[in-house]
């Protein structure tokens, strides 16, 4: 006799398209692949992806930077949008049918992918779903390192660069929800115009002005409490320059380097705080008690469509290539995603 | 008709003996001169200092390189022990005749000197002023930087460069009361077996062995929670080395260079911290809710005979320059002190 489940698996395919990395290189070696359907294992669910988030990190992987941690999908993808279709061992939540929205650590460009049952997100009414799968890596991202780990708090100033990315969109939005002022920099007046809809208090064309005196005077010389840096190297010591006294120090990228040369007094005598993070490589554990405070602190805002993704444009799963090229151009203004089917 | 308070202050002299800095320079510069007495203010007590403490910053001050916060004195000299003289404005506690230690902010090589009402702690019975003048500094920053920046908990391990200093003493001292196992450096066999007798865990000469490879050993492999940094320069880099995931930098003084070239990827990835302070700066509000904790938290121990300062010599207070010598000479191991009165 077939349990319940058996008849779910029997209705699902074999295969899968997938979007592989060929071998490492520019955004061409993104090539669709035909693999077996993952098998969701004990707290896991498989889920009918319908879009796909495209992130930094996917593109660093891609380039051979940021490989997928041991016993992960080596297949690009951290975050994704669809309908749970299988329950692995132990898992009753979410239920089969379920719209949800996943952190994943790999896999989400692809028809079917893997998500840890305790790091999903319902999919509230009145949300597309091309919007939830925008929403997962920005939303865990930010709130670790700039709630959690540089506790920013109401009626504080935070500086971020790249406003209108992806993550620098979050940032605005999330500061603008929880009283954080924002101050941000883009590399061009259009978007810097763009950030200030987007709702930041300010925002700095760091091609035409120094970052760190446009701080000092907005801030009235007292400078920011958090700055939530993506780009490491020469940036480091400058965005000391820009933190007040106490001010914390977070890293989530090194897109400019990851040699800092650093004054060590300063850090001691205005008692600077540093520390960076990295979302995949964080064990299950975390992700599941950092999901369990998104859904009780910012999740009520997605219901309530206060906190919507800032979306830029959606590529079908098979031009993926094209996702990249354009993320890598830098001509975006908020979330690329994919739509898989 | 003369208040109890004006009496009191009848009985003082005029003028007292402290060592001024005549100009920056080497120890000789530290010269008695005759001062009047200082006034208390509002929330101060005046104390006739019996022993004052003699610490790293007062050389660095000396040397002309850590000068007065605006509105202190002059004259070094950061903790002091002895009796309540005078009381300023709206001061109750200490009372008049209490034998203190107290935190100060300078003007500790004197006669008489100012301290703050509220970062005066009681001498024990059985504690000799000696000794409890050789408290304050290192446990107020070795509390607040070691437990209350880095949080080191029970069970971790703390790297300490110059484990026979005075800050490295009380760190041993302090993480055997509190459960934190503590790895120290020295720069000799002599006073490696000095700090281990000390209640040191683990001893590493630093001129016979790179340091970074035995904790590594030592800690099989994982690292230690939280360095206690006095060196910054080179050493930040290899100090993050021998810190594990999540692990606490804690830098304190910066005796090898303000410069350190810092990998923010490795930040991070393993999700580093870096912090530092300076104690003297700290406005008093905060150094009285320290003062406060402290009092709590580790008084009982000095009060039942627990903890101890490691004392290493007594010079009377016109030699003061020959404690200068001998403390840059590095050949101390524990506290000096003046011996004033």
């Amino acid at each position: 006799m077939l349990t319940k489940r058996d008849e779910m698996l029997e209705c699902l395919p074999d295969a899968m398209t997938a979007i592989g990395i060929a071998t490492p290189g520019g955004p061409e070696v993104l090539q669709p692949e035909t693999l077996p359907l993952p098998q969701p294992g004990p707290g896991q669910v498989l889920v009918r992806v319908r879009f796909a988030g495209v992130n930094r990190p996917d593109v660093v992987q891609r380039q051979g930077f940021y490989p997928a941690p041991p016993g992960h999908s080596p297949i690009p993808g951290l975050e994704i949008a669809g309908e749970v279709v299988a329950l692995g061992e132990g898992v009753s939540e979410p239920a089969i049918g379920t719209a949800i929205a996943a952190l994943v650590s790999g896999g989400g460009y692809a028809q079917y992918c893997i998500a840890e049952a305790d790091q999903c997100l319902p999919v509230p009414e009145g949300l597309p779903l091309e919007e939830a799968a925008a929403l997962p890596e920005t939303v865990f991202t930010v709130w670790h390192n700039v709630f959690q780990r540089a506790f920013a708090c109401e009626g504080e100033t935070l500086l971020v660069h790249g406003g209108t990315s992806g993550i620098g969109t979050m940032a605005i939005s999330l500061g603008r929800l929880f009283g954080v002022r924002t101050i941000v920099t883009c590399g061009s007046p259009d978007k810097c115009a763009r950030a200030l809809e987007l709702g930041a208090d300010h925002a700095i064309d760091y091609k035409a002005s120094d970052f760190v005196a446009e701080v000092k005077t907005i801030t009235g010389g007292k400078g920011v409490q958090v700055v939530l840096d993506m780009v490491a190297g020469t940036y480091v010591q400058r965005n000391i320059k820009c933190l007040a006294d106490d001010g914390r120090h977070v890293t989530i990228a090194v897109q400019g380097g990851v040699r800092a040369e650093i004054n060590m007094a300063e850090v001691m005598r205005r008692r600077i705080m540093l520390t960076g993070s990295t979302m995949r490589s964080r064990d299950n554990t975390f992700k599941a008690l950092l999901a369990q405070e998104i859904r009780e602190m910012v999740w009520p805002l997605v219901a309530s469509g206060e906190l919507r993704p800032v979306m830029d444009r959606t590529f079908p799963l098979i031009e993926a290539s094209a996702a990249h090229e354009r993320m890598e151009a830098g001509g975006h203004v908020g979330k690329i995603v994919l739509a898989v089917s």
